[in-house]
């Protein structure tokens, strides 16, 4: 089964009431609240070793931070200020002590970078290592940007290089290291910085109107916001942005720059959209935080799909993004 | 390493500062605030196949069941009303579609009974089955037991009957079904039951100055509570309660009933501390809610441990319970 079916199975199967929740399953985070000036934003992500990395590449240091990082991005797609970490992890025997102390090492480091707690959690032994994480934030229940937003005729915006991540991971399995003349592409897979800053001020100026992290790459990511916020999208695939690096190693191997942006996982950059009355001030942010906002493409009325616009062909590119699954 | 250990060593590299934040890491729960009048509580538990549970004897239903009861068992021991829960499972590809669709009907069962919901969760693939829940309640910041409250010359007192849990798992060892003539005992492994009802109610009415449920035997859950609340506590063995089947079944197999009911894992009652003044209001409150509640001891004085006081003989019982690593 795929993620997002699997995923739509379980929600089918789980009711979803109580006076408390504003938002449940269906979003990058689920939000709570008890009282009118603030909410809660929750979110929890599980890392599989051999699913979602490989030890061999990810030092523990490095695999710590993100395990933290993965969990923040969510928090950030929300518009919320993370505060609270929870972490389970399942520890095979073979796994030193030195492992984990360089792997929780890794973890304080991502928690410090957004002044974030470790508030809890659980150790297991088992036979294959993995790690949970739960991401708490707040933010002020007006300010949480949803994926279901968004209406017709607004821009869409991606922060940040699109496929480098993705790029970085296949550079890492043709055996390409962190010291090699890709490095920015192999740091982007392996030490992906969660845009909590961007995504607060997106949120507290009111310039998204939905927003998301992106985890499974925009073809997917963007689906999921078109499908919450009833609407269509056109990518114009000339304006993604992609790092110079990527083109190079494009290249060298033959391998689509394009199809590393649109369907690669894990850049952990955000996609938003936004009214065309935004425009300047959104360039006026991304100068005063020194963050790349680029406008990709336009929304449309319904039916909701993801169209790619190239030489003046269109191609539905509806949730054909990484799957973990 | 020990799991204490592992604990200890996990708090002491992580900071443990926030606004928000009443209760960290080293109680059942961890406790968060943005107003006060209510504050959440979180936990976490983590379960994987074969070292918290065999599917062999857990089919997929009473697995759901107890992955979420025994979360909600530590918002029950801090004296909260439970409200999410959250879960991501890590799933071998041997397990079909139906298995799961009954994990999550049995889990769904265990939310009901609570009025609790599914916000939130993540799923992977992986070698070895296993579940992590969050589970998230709300109190009065001034209603919260913590482990941290009693003090010298208080009462100790459990819910329930103990050792149920840990000798239904050896029955299940030696090939006992649930529909045996010790079906109380299994049951009370297989399918445990939080106590939620009687949690709130001590909560609410001032009745427990310290508290937390018994996940792995009182020798160690009532070391924890000791630590934290810097005092000794004698209990008596004599007091213990346990279920006459246990007796029957410590007859026949020259098990110790009284081992079981002191080191055993996951009864998942509760243990708690009170004055000596609230002795009536305790026996009234388990006739009006129909529940065991026996007193099993007094606390003293530090320094911290718990003995076992049986035949006038003392014996330091403290963190010899259950090790789930």
């Amino acid at each position: 089964m795929r993620e997002r079916d699997l995923i739509a199975r379980i929600q089918s199967q789980f009711s979803d009431k109580s006076n408390f929740l504003l938002k449940g399953i269906g979003d990058d985070c689920a939000v709570f609240a008890d009282s009118e000036n603030s909410c809660w934003l929750i979110s929890t992500d599980l890392l599989v070793e051999d699913v979602h990395f490989v030890t061999d590449w990810h030092e523990p240091y490095i695999l710590g931070r993100k395990s933290i990082a993965v969990n923040l991005s969510d928090i950030a797609a929300m518009g919320g200020q993370p505060h609270f970490i929870l972490h389970s992890l399942v520890l095979p025997s073979h796994l030193s002590d030195q492992w984990l102390d360089r792997w929780h090492a890794g973890a304080q480091s991502m928690l410090d970078e957004f002044s974030c707690v470790l508030i809890g959690g659980d150790v297991s032994k088992g036979e294959q290592f993995a790690v949970n994480v739960v991401a708490i934030g707040s933010a002020h229940p007006k300010s949480v940007v949803y994926r279901s937003g968004a209406s017709a005729g607004q821009d869409v915006y991606v922060t940040g290089y699109l496929g480098s991540s993705a790029a970085g991971l296949e550079l890492l399995k043709k055996g390409h290291g962190p010291n090699s003349e890709y490095k920015d592409l192999i740091d982007a897979h392996l030490d992906p910085q969660p845009q909590v800053e961007i995504g607060l001020k997106l949120a507290e100026k009111g310039l998204a109107s939905a927003m998301q992290d992106i985890s499974d790459g925009i073809a997917t990511d963007l689906s999921h916001l078109c499908r919450e916020s009833n609407i269509s999208a056109v990518v114009e695939a000339e304006k993604i942005p992609v790092d110079k690096l990527l083109i190079k190693q494009s290249f060298k191997t033959g391998l689509s720059a394009l199809d590393f942006a649109l369907y690669g996982g894990e850049d952990y950059q955000l996609i938003f959209t936004s009214t065309p009355e935004n425009g300047e001030a959104l360039q006026d942010l991304a100068k005063s935080t020194d963050t790349l906002i680029t406008k990709i493409g336009k929304t449309h009325k319904g039916p909701t799909k993801v169209l790619l616009s190239e030489a003046g062909q269109m191609e539905d590119i509806s949730y054909k993004g990484y799957e973990h699954i």
